[in-house]
């Protein structure tokens, strides 16, 4: 595909998602499951969230698309996770999991590790969390994957294209899209793969930055599928958050801003993004 | 009661509330829950939550009212939700429900089932929701219960007046009020019942407009009992909305400038708001 | 020490900070656990939180300060808690504790108790709180016990002043330092004692002022040790909330306003600080 047609199709999924409002269910951490809602919601998308095995899968059997992210877990979650991925996978449906914090404790191994049966259609993180995904799936040779250098809590301590290599072998494992973020974000699904500029310095100075653009990227992969769900939540983010930072003053007005400037985003603002093929 | 004597009783709320600061403890989603009390403390209340059996039962015994919300259900809330049920009732406290997300696994619905011999003083939420819990307690005919097309996710597929009926029947056998929440809305005491116009598009944008509007009735019922406490709470939401619209640019500004308006809210504001009895 | 020079320490503790970002990890209420990590990354930290035995041990081991607060308690915080505070007290690492809504439950106070043995680097509550543990740490005389008129939920119903011997006390005990937040508050290390003036009227009502205010005692501790660390924290927040009460029309535009200034404080700011040794 060429940057125009690519461009096209993400402005297209926007319009797409805003007429249809799919609900996007979650099992999210607590810390910015408030910002995850309120994102997907500006997006176009409708929330859900829940903890228990049962809900995940009552959710996962009628979504737009479902989001899993692994940070804050709860002992109920060693049930949840399982039941509602194993449902999603049966039922075939669009899912996107963000590995936060993989590295801290032993069940968010245990969980991200279970994922790799079920191939979620697309994985978000930043560069520490998709080398360390593709490691932990033994997807990367033993020379790459002693090439991280871990993350710092939940920060990664590694570029972008560091994860180049883990991202396309991630896509292709799953036959889904990896989205990379970071000073430049990198969206994958094996064969293309770009690079997104923009953004704004605040993006890492509030919380949730990634967490929502997880959320996000399951809001229009129900409507535009793995690939370009995940780079028009890319772009949609970097557009947005590039707007909102011309004014706000700190990070904490750059949030409600940065919302107001997803919600108020138009197709002209993706057709015309800077994207790079790699 | 005439309509003017009605908002004189709900403006005379407003004021004796921010006199006193009521406590209104919760059990609610982690979704919303910031916004919960950030609401109720706006509102003139003051907000405590807590998970755990002994601490709901503690907080039912001195409380000004409580606010039991169903999203996000974790495992303890089995033992922990009847226990604080059971306490309100047996003091004789006034209390809220928010039964979002009925529909959605069992627990919920075993939750829901269980309030019904504990008649909460207001029930508040959208139009599926209510009547998805008088059909659940066994209020509605055959015909009624048939009417509606059920939630998706916490969304309402139902217009308010078609919950009309449910939310009378609820109130009537509660002895307490109903809330019905959506374009306009909806609140009944069994005999009287009025609609109330305002509010913003923006509302359903910004995730727990309908949670803090419950964590809100329970803070003005604590001083106005529960019609004028639900009326108060839903007259006080539509004019805040309506004033903060003005002049956000989309819903991420408009969430604390929302707030703001309902900590800057006059007496006078809600003596002119536009009720109709029905 | 003198005013100037424990002003000066405070101003070169807010530039070391910002040049390390320490990572400060924390286990918190779900109430406010996004505003705690917003103003940790605000005021120069990095922020991660947690809830399981095993993650809070891991994270014990590798943090520049961790923050354990004790609202919103769920089942596994007893095993997560004790094993938490055992691992911070082995590893000699700066650390946090903020004993919200003591009074509430019986394990709040089963794990406040356990704390003792553990000696928090610095304890952070308002004067209720503080005089609760105190008593609870066996500190006080009988008539000192009495003083305190107990809790209102999460909220004060004592004065800073009269929690003045109580945060002595326990600073004696621990070793570290105690941070009394009210209209004015009180920072000690049991030798110098120190009261600062300014903050904001709109503090009280925004959810969590205090907790992120633990939560950010935790990020300068990191760097200034836990005197200088839980003064700088009080500082930067009474000239933030001055600051941003100027231009701010409510509670809602209140908060991201003020993490606005604690980003943008200067050590200027903390060098003209109005504090008073007692």
């Amino acid at each position: 595909m060429e940057k125009d047609e690519i461009l096209k199709k993400c402005a297209e999924c926007l319009t797409a998602t805003r007429k249809a409002t799919p609900l996007c269910p979650s099992i999210t951490n607590s810390v910015t499951i408030n910002f995850v809602a309120n994102a997907q919601l500006a997006a176009g998308g409708s929330a859900a969230m829940v903890y228990l095995p049962d809900e995940g899968e009552f959710l996962a059997g009628g979504c737009g698309a479902f989001y899993i992210n692994f940070g804050t877990l709860l002992p109920v979650y060693e049930e949840t996770l399982p039941r509602t991925m194993a449902a999603l996978h049966k039922n075939n449906a669009a899912w996107v999991i963000d590995p936060v914090g993989l590295g801290i404790g032993s069940m968010r191994t245990k969980l991200v590790s279970c994922a790799k049966q079920y191939k979620p259609s697309i994985i978000r993180g930043n560069a520490s969390e998709i080398i360390g995904v593709a490691k932990l799936w033994g997807l990367l040779s033993e020379d790459e994957s002693n090439k991280s250098s871990g993350a710092k809590g939940v920060d990664s301590t590694d570029e972008v294209l560091d994860a180049k290599n883990a991202a396309i072998a991630l896509a292709n494992y799953t036959g889904g899209a990896v989205a990379v973020s970071g000073k430049v974000d990198l969206v994958t699904d094996g064969k293309t793969t770009v690079l997104c500029h923009g953004g704004s310095a605040f993006l890492p100075l509030i919380t949730g930055a990634g967490c929502s653009l997880g959320g996000v990227c399951a809001v229009y992969a129900a409507c535009g599928g793995a690939f370009v769900g995940a780079l028009t939540a890319t772009l949609v983010y970097n557009a947005a958050a590039s707007k909102a930072e011309k004014y706000s003053k700190g990070p904490g007005t750059f949030q409600p801003n940065f919302l107001d400037e997803i919600y108020n985003l138009t197709t002209t603002d993706l057709e015309t993004a800077t994207i790079e093929l790699i």
